[in-house]
């Protein structure tokens, strides 16, 4: 018992400002309660004109598709120290796809397809340090750990191929 | 049944690709898969001093925190139309909240803890109107459909006082 790790629990939170004045652009501020006066972000979205915006910002699925993908890599940086595996540039490529549903012009309802993550650590990472690492991250990624269960799905590069990995969650 | 309104299935997909040479900068770029040039986004990451990085970019989870609170004002202001529901300027302040555990030096867990979104639609929408156009906008939000039922909170300023609403689904 003496031995035993301490439980070390912490709150992570951040909080948004969002205003809209008609149209499509959001302006958006970000910024973390009790964080430095750096740490406030300007984050507004718009729609394309193919969807009735100005393009004057990002969509908001783009800041979403970079923030599920950093967060994994975060982890996996993080982690990799923590876990003493030898990691040198991460690559991941995500594809979030969603569908939409509508009957006539009725409001749409919109359902999650899949969100694929190619995860490559390296392939001087031997395989068994690559799975234990992500099976890390994906406990670890506060995106996912808010997501539907089965929606994300991982594969790693093992010796040139891409391998499907089930998370044991 | 000729009367009956068509219904109209649609993809919606965003691709992310994320590089890491060490530390916690990522280079992210976002597109959509045959959206425009224009439609091509740099969207990096990096974490604040606190935790390793050096703030050279937003968290991952500040973007996360701007796309739900986008997310939502999208479907708010492209339905208030479909609705026929006037709508004036919109406000949502939204708390991402999770907490993370870990033992010892040791990976740590991540959970959401709620996600709080505060959606001030003006006092002149009249209360049934804002109740119908939050619950089609909960529906067509592609990242609530993503996110674990319960996680998100809404709350309408009706007559000066914040109201929790609990969504059907």
């Amino acid at each position: 018992m003496a031995d035993a790790p301490a439980t070390i629990r912490g709150d992570v939170i951040f909080d948004a400002e969002g205003r809209n004045t008609g149209g499509f652009r959001n302006d958006i501020t970000v910024r973390r309660p009790g964080g430095l006066p750096s740490e406030v972000y300007d984050l507004p979205t718009d729609e394309g004109p193919g969807h009735g915006g100005n393009s004057s910002a990002p969509y908001p699925l783009a800041y979403f598709t970079s923030a599920l993908t950093a967060c994994v890599m975060v982890q996996l940086r993080a982690f990799a120290r923590r876990l003493k595996i030898e990691v040198d540039d991460i690559a991941v490529d995500t594809r979030c796809h969603w569908e939409r549903v509508q009957q006539g012009s009725a409001p749409y309802v919109s359902a999650p397809v899949a969100f694929t993550m190619d995860i490559d650590l390296g392939a001087a990472v031997p395989e068994a340090d690559q799975r234990r690492l992500l099976a890390a991250a994906e406990k670890g990624c506060f995106i996912e750990a808010a997501l539907k269960p089965g929606v994300v799905r991982h594969r790693l590069k093992i010796k040139d191929q891409w391998v499907e990995v089930r998370s044991g969650t």
